[in-house]
C-alpha cells in the first residue's frame, strides 16, 4: 500500500463521500424506528436491524475517522471533520439506545406523543442528510442549519410536554421511570442533530 | 460589509466584551434562580423570565462563535475561546433545565437545601463572571479558579447529603425521581463552572 | 525557576511518566472497587479509599495539563494529549461515582451480576494500563485497543440484561432507581475506557 503517497496526495472527495454514506446511513436509522413505533410488533427483529444499521455506522465513522488520521491535507479543518464525524455518529447511538430500550424495557405498548418525537427526528437527519450531500458545494447549507435549530425546539416543547404528562398521569413510577427515560434519550438525538447544524455553520463561517 | 477588512483587522477587544456580557447574563440567570427559590410564588413567571435570560445567552455564544469563525487572529488560542464560551453557556442552560423542571414536575414547595445549593451555584458564577471581566489583563484570575474548585466541592458534598436524605426519608418514589433529578441538574451546573475555570486556568497558564 | 528554559527545552519523558502513573492509578481504582465488591464489608472505609485514589488522579491529571500548557514541543498532538489524560481521568471518576453511590443510596447488599460488571472494568483498566506503558514505544497498542473494544462489548450487553432483570424482577420502584443508576453510571465507566483507546489509536496512526 502505497501509504506515504496515500498521505501527500489524498483524495479530498473521499471525505464528502463518506459524510454523505455516514448521514445516509443515519436518516435509515431515524426511518426504521418510525416505521417500529408506527408498526409495533416484531419489535425485537426491528430493534436487531436498527442495531445493524448502527453497526455500519460505526464502521464508517471508523473509516473516517482512519482516513483523517492518515492524512495531511485535508478539504476542511481537521477538528470540525473529526467533530462533525462524532456528532452524526451520536445521533444514530442515540436513535439505537432508544430502540434498545424498547426491548429492555418489554415495552407493549407505545404511548401517544412518542411516534411524532421520533418523527421530528426523522425530519432533523432529513435536513442533516441534504446538508451534508451539500457540504462540498455548500449549497442552501444554512436554510438546514436554521431548520433543524427549529426542529429542535419543536422537539422540546413536545419533550416537554409528554414528561409532565407523565408525571401527571402515570400512577406506576416504574412506567414513569421507563417513558421519562425514553422521551429523554428520544430528545437527546434531536438534540444532537442541531450539534451537527452547530459544526456545519462554524465549517460555512470559516470557508465563506 | 467590509468582511475581509474585519476578518484582516480584527477588533480583539469584542472578545473580551462579549466574554463579559456572557458572564454577566450567567450570572444573572443565577440571581433569578436563587429568587426564584428564595420567593417560590408566580412560579410560571419567574421561570419564563429565566428561560428569556437563556436565549440572550444563546444569542451572546452565537456571536461570540460567529466571530471566531470569521477572525483570523485571536487573543489567545481559538480552541479555548470556543470551549471557554461553550462552557460559559452550558452554566445557564442548566441553570434553565432546574428552573423549567420545575413547571414540569408541577412542584408546589421547595424541599430545604435546594436553595443552599442554588446559592453555592450563585456564588460560583459571580466568582466567574468576575474571572471573565479579568480575563485580558488576567488579574487574580487563579484566586477566583481556586475558588470556584472550592465551592464545586461544597456543592458535591451538599447534594450528597440530599440524595442520601431523599433515599433516607422520601417514601413517595415519584417524589423521589422529581428531586433526585433537580439536585443533580443543579449540582452539574455547578460542576460546569469548574469547567469553566479549568479553561481559565489552562489559558493563564499558556500565557503566562 | 527557569519557566523559559523549562518551555524551550521540555523533557518529553515525563509526558509518558505521567500517563503511566495515571493510568497505574486508574488501575488500582478499579481494583479497589472490584475488592470491595468481592468483600462487602466495612464499606464506608473501603469507599473512603478509592475517594483517596480519585483525589490522586486528579493532582495527576493536573501535574500533566500544566506541564501541557507550559510545554512548547509535545511529543505527540497537544490536543492528544489533553484528551487523552482526559478521558482517563474520566474512568476513575466514574468509578468514585459508583463507590460513593454504594453509600450514598445505603447499599447492603450487592445485586447479583454486579462485580462481574466491574471486572470487566478491571480488564479494561489492566488493558488500559498496558497500553500506556507502552505508549513511547507503541508496542502492541492496536492488540490493546481491540481487546478494550471487546470488553466495552460484553459490559454493554451485561449491562443491558441486568436492566431488563432488573425491570423484570424488581418489584420496589426505589431499589430499582438506585440499581439501574449503579449499573449505568459502571457501564459509562468501562465506555470511557473505549474512549481512551479511541484516541490511542488516533495517535498510532498519525504517528505510524
Amino acid at each position: 500500500m502505497p501509504g506515504m503517497l496515500n498521505k501527500l496526495l489524498p483524495r479530498e472527495n473521499a471525505f464528502f463521500e463518506l459524510f454523505t454514506a455516514q448521514a445516509e446511513n443515519v436518516h435509515k436509522g431515524a426511518t426504521a424506528l418510525v416505521h417500529l413505533l408506527e408498526n409495533y410488533q416484531n419489535v425485537a427483529v426491528q430493534v436487531d436491524k436498527i442495531k445493524t444499521i448502527e453497526h455500519t455506522g460505526d464502521e464508517l465513522t471508523h473509516d473516517l475517522l482512519t482516513r483523517l488520521n492518515q492524512t495531511f491535507i485535508t478539504p476542511f479543518d481537521r477538528e470540525d471533520i473529526h467533530n462533525l464525524s462524532s456528532k452524526v455518529d451520536d445521533v444514530l447511538d442515540l436513535t439505537d439506545a432508544v430502540a434498545s430500550r424498547l426491548v429492555i424495557y418489554n415495552v407493549h405498548k407505545v404511548r401517544p406523543g412518542f411516534a411524532d418525537l421520533a418523527r421530528i427526528l426523522l425530519l432533523s437527519t432529513d435536513e442533516v442528510r441534504k446538508a451534508m450531500g451539500n457540504l462540498e458545494q455548500q449549497n442552501g447549507l444554512m436554510d438546514h442549519c436554521i431548520e433543524i435549530n427549529r426542529l429542535e425546539n419543536e422537539g422540546d416543547r413536545l419533550s416537554r410536554t409528554m414528561i409532565a404528562q407523565l408525571f401527571d398521569e402515570e400512577k406506576d413510577p416504574v412506567e414513569l421511570i421507563k417513558w421519562k427515560e425514553l422521551v429523554e434519550v428520544l430528545e437527546i438525538a434531536i438534540d444532537k442533530c442541531e450539534d451537527v447544524a452547530n459544526v456545519l455553520e462554524a465549517v460555512s463561517l470559516k470557508n465563506a
